[in-house]
């Protein structure tokens, strides 16, 4: 809509099972623009990449999730509802060089210049929201911060894709060095594909909803963002394991 | 910046302390736009007028106040952190005929196309202000409706303005027929000007904080949106009382 766009790299070969790799960024992009998670098909970039143009982000869905390099982004941008608060409030965290190079007229509201302007203050803020991210950024901290959190996702996300990876009846959709730490989806092998619908229900009983897949993957979709504890994991993963022993 | 503007009253002529009337809308216009209560100034549109063109209306600041016809208007948008709910959520009341008739490309989010198709669920909503609209709304059917609701607000704003126009001291700033309910202007006479500062300290020395009047017009502003109760207007009505009868 408001330019031409170059898609540098894509797995869509493979229903977007993997983060491409070997791809080259045009020296000539006005910038190169990554979402750095995959909600649907739970593929991440935990890596912050170097980028011969202005790199921009969108982070809604694994923000705070590690450590960050923030230096090396032009612009980091996404929704809080993930890991940083509730839905209703967004950040940008910019560097401020990148601006005021477009000639366009850009409506005053969508313009980086008018919220940095006025303080993030220009039009009334949605406090709750904010005050639920301070809460939260607190919380963070107090836990240890950016080291402390990834090591806990890391666990998390350890945890269930070990249970994937030693099962006989399920089994990980995306290649395993592009497996998201956010967002774990895994499907029954082909062998046992009738048996999903049941899976769901036995795992309704235990008290989970919402792991249905995205459909255009099909299966199952555990989302591990900050605030879901160890222990909800291990849930899952003993309900698979029960559902596995009786229906295996 | 999205075309040709042309304004067809004012009332610049005496610091907006009037609402226009004897204009005339130009019968080839796309649409008319008008804001039914301004804020600052402290006047109030209180009635749903005819248009020759569609009518849009930025009712933000005195939505829900009265009893509206909605069919009178092709548009109403605003904010709802006055009368309707917390900041961060707005609303938009439309007739679906006025929709599809540019050809300029209009941004996905900004296009009430999409959020009407999905059912204002395209994006990820802010439960949180959502739900405080809900329930701001099923108290305001409790309290009786938008009937119950005007007989309340006309009560509060005319106990304030009664104070104002039987002092010696405060007058108001805006003539009489255009005065909103929502926010009450008034300053001090002129030989008592530089008292001004001192009845601030005296209404904060009573509890009495955010009186203070826009830069543009100066003096006090009382915001008696739906959710305040008519005690707190007594509460500054006596506040002025008192101020008045040891410093007139």
């Amino acid at each position: 809509m408001f330019g031409p766009v170059e898609i540098v790299a894509t797995s869509a070969d493979k229903n977007f099972n993997y983060i491409p790799k070997n791809f080259t960024i045009p020296a000539d992009a006005d910038y190169f623009h990554i979402t750095t998670n995959n909600t649907i098909f739970g593929t991440e970039l935990r890596y912050d990449m170097d980028s011969p143009v202005p790199l921009v982000a969108d982070m809604s869905s694994d923000i705070l999730s590690r450590p960050t390099d923030v230096s090396k982004y032009a612009l980091i941008y996404g929704g809080a509802q993930k890991n940083l608060g509730p839905a209703g409030v967004t950040f940008v965290i910019l560097r401020e060089d990148i601006l005021g190079k477009v000639d366009r007229v850009i409506p005053t509201m969508l313009n980086y210049k008018t919220h940095i302007k006025e303080g993030s203050l220009y039009n009334t803020p949605p406090c709750f929201a904010i005050f639920t991210c301070l809460e939260t950024l607190k919380w963070l901290k107090g836990l240890g911060g950016m080291p402390a959190m990834e090591k806990m996702n890391v666990a998390k996300a350890k945890l269930l894709y070990d249970t994937i990876d030693n099962s006989s009846m399920f089994t990980g959709t995306v290649e395993k060095d592009s497996r998201s730490l956010m967002n774990i989806c895994f499907v029954m092998k082909e062998q046992y594909k009738a048996k999903e619908d049941a899976f769901m229900d036995f795992a309704k009983s235990k008290g989970m909803i919402g792991i249905k897949g995205h459909r255009s993957v099909g299966g199952f979709r555990a989302s591990t963002y900050n605030a879901l504890p160890i222990e909800s994991v291990q849930a899952l993963v003993d309900c698979m394991n029960e559902f596995e022993k009786t229906n295996a």
